[in-house]
């Protein structure tokens, strides 16, 4: 056999021995202008919806919550308008158009345009805005004239922007392609323009300029968009031509938008809500009736693939009418285990830890500065950035409650630990509290419980009451189908897995009886950790975050989008006890027990995960639990001799006996009485 | 409630916004002289093994395969001595000590050690010389001052290297720490020293110079070894100090080796030889029970943790006495699917194609000179830079076999395509071939076929025979234990899972029919590909590789080190299809029957990969096979009546019907003719 060889033909560069860096599962970014064009081409409809920015702090977070369940309706994108009067580039105001298409684009996580108007602008202020923008990560602008603040008139400005024709020159000539540059296009002519064909014509410069779609101004009749769009094509206005939709929601809106827009309002339009002008529902429904008709109109024209709906900030209507035409569409197939960001910077974003799962805004937020993002998995973590929280942001963050509200639930006066045991236990079983309020949420959750909870819901509540308080937890999940309605995740044909998980505070006492038992368990791992952080104890190696959840796909590697990392688990740490005093122990008057008690917790208690690596077997982590208290039982009956106090407990290696050392909080603070009031309840309870 | 915020105050750099890069799940690289000190500390017992270069190529490819079979037994490592007549440094040359020490570290995978002498070289000889060992990737030189070539004089050289500290000195001085530096004691004095003590003081200058360790030249009695590490200590070496062990394997061998090394042979061993001087076996018997005697001596001493053995490039008197004394341990837990290299810069490697399965010398030939390694997945492969095969490594990549024992395994001569099946079927089955031979081996597969395909060995053998040569598979596991010992991996208490996956080479008629039933499996992922790569078809998308095998462990991230990548796919097409020119079909004659056969499946058929992703019910892989066949049949049936051949059939994808295009290779082709009689064949034994 000859020994001469042969050379393999697809050898690309061998100079160059590096692999390519940066692979990715995740999804690429497909511009908003390119997702349009597609739709079109596969003949699917879709929808947009339009909001505007709130006055107020409280509207902007109610405004946010809509956003959250108007997005479950799978529009294409939302649009916030911009208020030229309300300092509208600025964002670090929190009802500033800027503001508000951020949170719409990063933390309720949804695809967003920004409108901005360039009247009256500089350059300078243009480009900061447009900087800002992209900083944050939008990417669409609808690219306005706008109108003088009231009061001014318009006027031509040499070097300056006079028509939206020279921002989108400006955008295209600054920023390239970065953005989706929108256009308003009218059905019936711009009212400042002298003709309907002058503004077609400034319309065509618009376009020529770089635009790469246009909205229409709002119209009542769909014959009006069909010659619109024919005059446009007429012309050589090839872009797509989104009609704007107003549902009709109530007499004077309807009024005073007209009269903003110059539109006459079609007679019989006028003659069917003038007899019910004071019925607002009546109204609303007519509205709802009046625009399914017309976009049922506008779809036979086969003009039409997509609607943009100006909400006027209300969701009740055009709700209505996208269920009626069949475009409201609520997926009940999770794409990921967590809810993803729209913002373009992560769509390769793939990994996060669990412990925000119920906190995604908080965690976007603290890593918002992050250049790349774990992608296929969490790998080593030695010191990821994790960006405070400050201020401005916590506006966002909080639970959208008022104090009253949060007190009704949590409680006007917590007299003893098991007051906070209660509130976390009615979280979970959805029972009402002593004053007949529900729990619905609790500092660490900004959403109600996740479906997949219920399966262990008569366990949580179970530990719960006994003072392990859960703040996160999973079942074990072995192999369950991609499409399962309660666990699944990802594209069909997939199986998903699970370890279990079990996040929760408990005292001192209970963590002591726990590392007595955890020696029983080797197949678990877990963090114990105290808000200082010297107290921290932990079986994983630092460097090894562990996979909790994962899913094997036809034609793809193992995606592993959850994972319990050690030292995230430590910033974590520090935002989940804060949560104790910032959110709750501020309810209560600065000397009360109430303060004292979540004080005390914050203070001494520990914050524990548990992860069981053996998911093919029963959830053992329950077991686990019980076994501490069976523990913390029997170490509580052989120190009944001894003085009795939790605080500065120290363990005793050799015979297990509890031995008290020097209390770090005062002596018979009535946070320590609680605390034996609630040992002593416990004890009878059992 | 105040809407106060708070910080987090873990939050280590938040100015800097990057996550750390390259994670790791691989074991990081610890130094020899660390690990040493390692056992040392923890008290385990370990062995070394130092064979000396061959002189013939055929001499290394047999020295390659004996340590293939060596390192079974779990030495620390491997150690090659400096052969200066034998242009020890030149690793183009395949006896050159630099290419069997790369060979040992990358090929065979183990962590290695290379001698180096200074003796008559210059600076610039050595700093090459490390230079090349350092870019192969060996981190290990025993420093010795070596002998002058036979007929010279030592002669002292002003500034060059006259002793080994020199040599040490300049490797501490050029290199730093990066190698772990080596050092020759003496136990009965260096012959050219003037004393013992004399000779002790060089040691200890060695050592000073930055040597991290010693190995002792050979001795024959346990107290030779004791009193001279005593000596070391008195004077203030404190590095370890390694015993060499040398088994008597022969009267002459000895007497050379002790006559060079100027030692005496103590009487008792001198009149236990000298009667049995011609029996070889009960020389070696004795010398496996002398060294045993004395091993147990130096361990009962309390000085010894680590032996090294002067194997004399022989392996079964060395293993007895690791077996004797229960240091040779077969490790059946697999530490990995694949085969690991020891070469430091690949210690993060995690992730391969499964293509090379069973050619792992190749791909770590081929992949050299990355940068990188895939790390937790393979990511994307867009462009991944496959090196060339070239000759001179063809060596060591070449089935280690003469051509007489190729062709008593492989035929001969092959008369038509149902031989070449037979040599497949075969080589799964176990059977002998016609002329009474077993086939041990396949050009496509190194080793010997993998335990776990005894699970599918019947269906193998049964689509082998029937044309669907088989070069690649595995079966589907769902979650069994890491330590399952046919399938198990990785760590004790983990659960391991692979996709089943098929690969074989097949005929042009075949793969169309194959075409025909793959849509009945939406779930099976398939690429099949021609040697031109003209036709390639595949329903992967073209960035994303499939998992194969992957594992989940306590505490960890997935780990998924087996992927189907469609894009290296096409880079092990080129070296899976040209072994059957280069390494079968050059076994014959260029004008014979029998080369013509295996260039034209070479230049006809196809290779294919399927993966079932339905990993958690039963592998359909088979079925998809066997509905293939009846297709193929089905279709040879409809096609009786046209025109009979194979080559440049079409695909008609109206009726099914395969219609008969101009062919690529001459009408009535022998190999057409073979082609025709064996599908005869085939379709008389239905």
């Amino acid at each position: 056999m000859s020994s001469s060889g042969y050379t393999s033909s697809g050898a690309s560069t061998p100079s160059n021995g590096s692999r390519p860096s940066s692979p990715t599962l995740g999804t690429p970014y497909v511009k908003l202008a390119d997702r349009i064009e597609a739709k079109i081409d596969r003949g699917e409809r879709w929808f947009s919806l339009e909001f505007f920015p709130p006055r107020t702090p409280q509207g902007a977070a109610n405004l946010i919550s809509r956003f959250e369940r108007m997005v479950q309706g799978g529009p294409m994108f939302m649009d916030i308008t911009w208020h030229p009067a309300g300092d509208p580039g600025n964002s670090d105001k929190e009802t500033s158009s800027m503001s508000i298409a951020c949170a719409a684009l990063n933390y309720v996580g949804h695809e967003t345009m920004l409108h901005m108007s360039c009247c009256n602008s500089t350059k300078d202020d243009i480009r900061r805005h447009l900087d800002k923008a992209k900083e944050l990560g939008i990417r669409n602008i609808l690219a306005l004239r706008g109108d003088p603040i009231v009061g001014d008139e318009w006027k031509y400005v040499e070097d300056g922007f006079n028509y939206a024709t020279d921002m989108v020159k400006f955008i295209r000539a600054e920023f390239g392609d970065y953005f989706t540059v929108c256009v308003a296009g009218y059905p019936h002519g711009h009212p400042d323009s002298p003709t309907y064909e002058e503004d077609l014509q400034h319309l065509k410069e618009k376009v020529d300029a770089g635009a790469d779609f246009i909205i229409t101004q709002l119209f009542f009749k769909a014959e009006r968009y069909v010659k619109f769009v024919e005059d446009c094509r007429r012309i050589g206005i090839n872009v797509p031509i989104i009609p704007g939709v107003m549902p009709i929601q109530g007499y004077h809106s309807l009024r005073n938008l007209v009269k903003l827009s110059k539109l006459e309002i079609p007679d019989e339009i006028r003659e069917a809500i003038e007899p019910i002008r004071d019925n607002d529902e009546a109204i609303r429904n007519y509205g709802v009736h009046q625009a399914v008709t017309m976009i049922r109109e506008l779809f036979d024209s086969g003009l039409v693939n997509g609607l943009h709906f100006y909400t006027l900030n209300r969701e009740v209507a055009t709700i209505q009418i996208l269920k009626q035409i069949g475009l409201w569409t609520e997926d009940i197939q999770r794409p990921w285990p967590w809810k993803r960001t729209a913002n373009y910077n992560r769509c390769e974003e793939e990994v996060r830890p669990i412990f925000w799962a119920s906190r995604p805004k908080s965690y976007v937020y603290r890593t918002q500065e992050w250049d790349e993002f774990p992608n296929g998995r969490w790998g080593s973590s030695e010191s990821p950035a994790f960006g405070e929280l400050n201020d401005y942001y916590l506006f966002y963050l909080k639970p959208n409650a008022k104090k009253e509200e949060l007190l009704d639930m949590w409680g006007h006066e917590l007299t003893c630990l098991q007051d906070v045991c209660d509130v976390f236990t009615n979280y979970i079983t959805g029972k009402e509290s002593k004053n007949g309020k529900k729990v619905r949420k609790i500092p660490w959750n900004d959403d109600d419980l996740a479906a997949e909870t219920s399966f262990i819901n008569d366990k949580l509540a179970r530990i719960n009451s006994r003072g392990v308080l859960t703040i996160n937890s999973q079942p074990n999940v072995n192999a369950a189908p991609s499409t399962d309605p309660v666990v699944g995740w990802g594209t069909p044909g997939g199986y998903v897995f699970q370890k279990a998980y079990l996040e929760f505070f408990t005292s001192r006492e209970n963590v002591q009886a726990l590392f007595k038992v955890l020696p029983k368990y080797p197949n678990v791992n877990y963090h114990i950790i105290k808000f200082e952080g010297d107290d921290d104890y932990t079986n994983c190696d630092q460097q090894q975050p562990i996979a909790v959840t994962w899913g094997v796909f036809p034609g793809k590697e193992i995606i592993q989008p959850t994972v319990v990392d050690p030292v995230s688990f430590k910033f974590w740490k520090d935002e989940a006890f804060t949560l104790w005093t910032e959110y709750w122990g501020q309810l209560y008057a600065e000397d009360s027990k109430s303060r004292e008690l979540i004080q005390h917790i914050h203070d001494t208690w520990y914050l524990v995960n548990l992860v069981d690596n053996d998911f093919p077997r029963d959830n053992i982590l329950f077991t686990v639990i019980e076994d501490m208290f069976a523990e913390a039982d029997l170490q509580r009956a052989k120190g009944k001799g001894q003085t009795n106090g939790v605080n500065g407990v120290h363990h005793d290696d050799d015979d297990g006996v509890f031995v008290n050392g020097a209390g770090d909080v005062p002596k018979n603070t009535c946070a320590e009485q609680i605390q034996r009031n609630v040992e002593a309840d416990i004890v009878h309870a059992l």
